[in-house]
């Protein structure tokens, strides 16, 4: 057992982090303040930064221009990363085009990689992955109601999603959809890719989310596909093998996920803790002093610590007993990290008091924006279940 | 003792309750869609409905054109408000101005009375009240830095307030300032009646809060005053008396504030039920039928139950018994019923899934906008420590 | 509504109190140092002092020799007596006696009565209920595997019953068994009165639980029924009417265990705050000046208004409206006043440090003997399945 | 980062876990249901057992006869010997000789070692740690009031204490004791051996803890110091050092202690799974299939896993960084595990239903027996208080 960082990435891990700590959150006041399209330019000029680095797409293998990490050495720069809003998006590792070109570089085929990898892993274009409906259950994929029926060299897609991020702007989605409406329960649907220009594709909405409707990157868009038609060369992987797919394109997604939040809460650890430090009260007494700031202090590091090496836990356990052996933990994490994260900035909020509700810090932000993490990829209810489930059988 | 409903009341609450779910949660989306000076015309609308009925200023007493509500009825009539962000605002019962008006009435004279109090009174104009401060911590109002200094028979007013609900339109604000540096801890500050056209009086911004900035009615403001001069007949009650004022406006409001969120709770809660009912997962079966979603619905009906009973209860108590009997039992329901309601919310949108993030129910405004109830009129450990002190008194 | 303790009951709720609190808890440490078999002596001597005050058999209609009190009332008293884990024995109200006397007064027969209830009315005699198996789930009585087959003019029982609560002593005890195994699911049981001194019926061993085996009235029971023969005139009520019979046992009961418990509550909270006041830290500091000790205790104090205000309001709807008005009710406090208690024993432990532990006050005898409370009766999953159907059923 | 069981370690960490589960839980019942006393031959020969397997002080060095682990490598022993309540005990590394075993060997002379250490390393005798004193708070240890004052060559020790686990039957006691009263606040305190014949020293009683008076190693004693006499060569190290000395004792005993919790963590939740997955409901149902239960597993396992790595990431930083770098991550185990392990149990309980408070299991032990987990060794809020303060350094 060892628990020190890996020895390769510890050096690189520190300038990654003093890089989001002096460089994003000093424009993040600015970036958050206006939408996603005016903060484009300012975020592209990072990006060109993070290239010049060398920390381009931290997730992706080299022959994709990446650093070629781990999921467990992932696990930790998303953790930095997550300390800013925009973090991923500055290192090109952003949800929800980090988990598309990780499925279009394993299932595509080499014209879909040229046209659709190559400028998505080069941070020219955006993506978007469709799969949540309003009116099917998310927990149950195998209700889609989203078709796709072969016409000719074509299919024809219709139906309706929401929750599509980014789609605003993107330059294609990954659909899934119903090819084989007969075939067994996990294999009814494929994935296609759809460019965004196809006629039959129409953003309804950008959905308001707790009062925002967002723009660009940071936007959930409603979706209607009215004879959406594409070529059959735009399937994805093999036909029917969309929930495979969809499996494997979330299973590191979710240790990245779960890092991205781990840096959350360090990020309104770090906060609360200043905060505490310099709020006076009475005399030379500040918000430090009193015990029920104390309990929530050392509550929240305790929260923070247990979540964080659960996360690395499950990531060692992809990277080496493959993925497969890791379920359970990646349920577990799922709803423990998500957990976590909403008590610890909650707690930030609090000690902030009234400053805590405001834009003023970014605490807000994360409490509106990050409540959807115990509902998205699955809500809590449905990792708990089948969590235990699946730890049941060897009890049975 | 008796828990049913008091007899004079229960028909017009029902009316209230029916008038509520009918007209005002169906206008609803409408009226949260756009801003507030949009609102205000339909809102004004609705207010002459209520007055017709004879529903208007609920909590007042008849004498100001009030239903001449005991606390406890009151509470129950604000309950049935709380279902809906706009009820208390339609009936004429909304923070700031419902406090407004009871210290007006209380402590103002004839000619404060005739100037601010009959108008706000009719609804024909807003008011707000300025006490918290963004340097010093609200939960310690001895360290009030807003000063008024006597300059012949003017008070001459310097300072920064902020969070001053409902700022932005107001006619006038009720201004809480040291006047007496040297006096005795809670004897130094006062308040005064400061009209909003006063020059020196200037609102820096609207405070964004969970991302909104809001208007009119539905904003929190930070405002300058920069030798802003107002008569020393402006004075409210005597000089010194300001802690003792606010605190004669917390206590009943207190009760209002706490039957709101009860009631905010009650909508939620039906909310979670309908939903639960009408989502459809495998074969016939909906979320009703999930032992996890019913468990949300069995816990959050035993809290909703108890917060109520404990609201109603100290209302009684300051019915019959007075205000400072049941300052215990305020400072309890305070923290207690404020984190049912966050509890009840959050379970409500977890039941209707990523739905329950969007704007297109009346979820995600509830859990943005009234986190602040666990911090504004004294956060949650306040209340704790301070009722806790107050009980071991006896035990010393 | 109204929040006062009956007028009719007050002034002799006072003098209960004073004499659970004077007498009863001087009494308390000898009492629980000994078996019950060596207490019984000055236990009934307690009662003798009971009787002639008049407080005997609170629950009791005055025919019975009762104080003939509302539920409501009963509650109240209850509550006083559960300060004390004698409280109610001493009284006349222990279970399971105060169910036997209920059903045998509701049901019985004229001999049945004179055999039965005259004697345990007076307290010449205990009792025991037998409906849990340790084979079958207590939550579902459909499943019960012990029989009563008529013969002749007997019934003869076979099975095995445990948690049989004072049979160890008992005079009799009422059994549960089925008597038309394929009758309608809820009538194939009847409720059988068998003497303990009947051949065939046998003590197997009195449980340990938590390590104690007990003795007497405060023991719990496994005991096998071998062909035991019991007239077919001790059947109590209709053949198939044991869970209808049951029903009505557990409905007021509900009410007086809860009301126990929250009498529970109050002297863990007691003992809370005088040893919060009492232990000395550092200088002139006790631990009622640490933030994290007001806070056990402002919590605690909410909780335990909470839970009391719900099952007064539970126990006023039976008294008004009907036991089944109060279904809901019922199973929320259940599981609510359960939590609570156990909540403010393990906090008043906690305060009290590695005394709480000892049996130098009654606090760990609360903890270990109470937790019972969230699994007898219907365990807490139980009762809050059981609330949400039946609360879905108007939503449906 | 490895996650893996270190090498060296994995075979014989096998071979324990089976022995605990075969051997050890086998005769559990039996050594649960006799006093210490009439168990210690059985447990002698167990003993025997595991001294021929080479397990005999895994955690001490190989030149007292130990197995020579590693913090870590320890801890990793102690959670699958925690699986039994007489697992450390039958290993010879069980509280308290094996902290005595620690200081013997670190601070004890030559004499004390052949005298002291020699035969307890051996398992020939017992000894026991006298701390903490009814009177005084134990979170504050420079309140002590036990005294010993230098006589000649001899100490004279005078004091009460209590909660000396294991005192009964005893060979030596190391005794807290003020020997400089006007030293600097922690200096103030030095240990002295005290063979438990001296006399002076006198065994009050065995307190009874949650209904238990216990004998043997299974018991805590008060006992009273009364002029009582030993040589000064008895003195475990530097006059004064007390406080330092305890520290070194309780460091590397909390990994222990916490990892011994995991593994009754473990042992709980292993009874939980069963019990779930072989109680019968209707039809082929078990509990198992019941969403509550399934989030009881869930939990628990996250939980569990949560509290397992926070433990041994503190041993690795102990045997890695030093225990000083790990003083945090210590208090934080310290509260965190120990809740953990409660909340385990409990549900552990909750599904066993009314089996779960029996002796039948070993549950109701645990439930019981290790609720001190949170008071022993600075209950939860002392380490809240104390690692917030120790975290808030870095940002004050």
């Amino acid at each position: 057992m060892d628990f020190s960082i890996p020895e390769r990435l510890a050096p690189v891990l520190r300038e990654i982090h003093d890089f989001v700590n002096e460089v994003l959150i000093a424009e993040e006041p600015e970036l958050l303040q206006t939408g996603f399209f005016t903060a484009e330019a300012r975020l592209g000029a990072l990006r060109e930064q993070v290239k010049a680095k060398g920390w381009w797409l931290p997730q992706a293998p080299r022959e994709l221009g990446g650093m070629g990490l781990s999921v467990l050495e992932h696990g930790l720069v998303s953790e930095v990363l997550g300390r800013s809003p925009y973090g991923h998006y500055v290192f090109g590792c952003q949800a929800p085009d980090a988990g598309n070109l990780e499925i279009l570089h394993l299932f595509g085929n080499e014209d879909q990689k040229a046209r659709f990898l190559q400028p998505l892993s080069r941070g020219e274009i955006r993506s978007c992955f469709a799969m949540t409906e309003p009116g099917t259950a998310g927990s149950n994929p195998t209700q889609l109601a989203c078709t796709a029926v072969k016409d000719g060299d074509d299919y024809v897609i219709n139906g309706c999603k929401w929750f599509t991020t980014a789609a605003d702007g993107a330059a294609f989605a990954i659909v899934m959809a119903v090819t084989t409406p007969d075939g067994p329960k996990h294999g009814r649907a494929s994935q296609i890719i759809v460019p965004c220009d196809t006629p039959g594709f129409s953003i309804s909405r950008n959905i308001p989310v707790m009062g925002h409707r967002g723009e660009g990157w940071a936007s959930h868009s409603e979706i209607r596909y009215e004879d959406c038609r594409v070529p059959r060369t735009n399937l994805l992987g093999e036909e029917g093998a969309g929930f495979l797919i969809a499996q494997e394109r979330l299973g590191p997604g979710r240790i990245h996920h779960c890092m991205r939040w781990v840096g959350i809460c360090e990020r309104a650890f770090d906060m609360m803790c200043q905060r505490a430090c310099s709020r006076q009260l009475d005399g030379d007494k500040t918000l430090a002093h009193k015990q029920l700031v104390q309990a929530f202090i050392a509550e929240s590091r305790a929260q923070i610590n247990a979540a964080r090496l659960m996360v690395l836990d499950a990531a060692w356990k992809i990277d080496n007993v493959g993925f497969s052996a890791a379920r359970v933990e990646i349920s577990l994490i799922k709803f423990f990290v998500a957990d976590v994260m909403m008590k610890v900035v909650d707690r930030a909020i609090q000690v902030h008091g009234a400053l805590g509700l405001t834009d003023d810090t970014v605490l807000a932000f994360y409490y509106a924006h990050e409540r959807g993490a115990r509902i998205y990829d699955g809500p809590d209810e449905v990792h708990k279940v089948s969590a235990a489930r699946r730890i049941l059988r060897s009890y049975g």
